[in-house]
């Protein structure tokens, strides 16, 4: 099992964009420019946290990216779906209602406890996404980040405005 | 993100062996008839059991597969890893250090915060798997199963030593 490659930068993207000055906004170009991604790809993975309503975007010459909401109302577990998408990681194909021992159909009122223990550990690994902020991230990111990388961030940033 | 559909396979086919009398052995050819599962795909499943040292295979007229240890040391987890591995869902690739920002690899001595939080809800999936045992599962399968299944099973795995 795997996350895609997406969800390291589409996380690294919201936390940029959660880092910009109120109202300012980051093209595609732009932040492939900064995480040195190719842009077409990058592209989808804006498409899709747009279409998760976590982004949103404008046309024109100061048009861009950024976040359709406060960073500390987005989580890590809505990111990572909007990549990764919502579908439990095990599905059941049900089995146990094959072969020569199988009965009535009807018979099974439950999902199966083999898919509700897999429900139950990925029901955990959300839970702890759910619980880390966009904003517990940047913060963490910024917090952690060597005092040069910060400066030439910053330097970065203000060039936009300019 | 997604399980091996043979994840579903190994667990149920473990749980059958986990139901066998001490000493008697299950055949691949026996297995992919108990679950209508294609015999071909089925091997390469056992065999990443058998890789894992969960389960052990003898050839001959009564040979076939049993599992390597008591049911109760057997967990989930250790099924699911057999045949998804044990690779972390998240792979990160470091792109906080590329782009116009980077500095010095030596200045960044910790892994990267949002690796570590996705990794932090991997272990919580993890651990939840592990608190469940193979026992467990054969347990609760054998006491929501329909009458006639029991009945059926029970018939069918006797008719193996017969």
């Amino acid at each position: 099992m795997k996350n895609s490659d997406g969800v390291e930068w589409a996380i690294h993207c919201c936390a940029m964009l959660a880092s910009l000055p109120p109202e300012n906004r980051l093209s595609k170009t732009k932040l492939a420019e900064f995480f040195e991604l190719p842009e077409h790809y990058l592209a989808k993975i804006m498409q899709q946290l747009s279409h998760a309503e976590l982004i949103s975007s404008t046309r024109g010459a100061h048009g861009g990216y950024r976040l359709s909401k406060p960073a500390k109302e987005v989580s890590m577990l809505e990111i990572v779906q909007a990549i990764d998408g919502k579908k439990p990681f095990f599905r059941c194909s049900e089995i146990r209602q094959c072969g020569p021992s199988a009965v009535s159909k009807k018979l099974y009122p439950r999902p199966c406890s083999i898919a509700r223990t897999m429900w139950k550990a990925e029901a955990a690994w959300q839970k702890e996404l759910a619980s880390v902020s966009l904003e517990d991230i940047w913060a963490q990111g910024v917090a952690e980040m060597p005092a040069e990388q910060l400066e030439k961030s910053a330097a970065w940033i203000n060039e936009l405005s300019t």
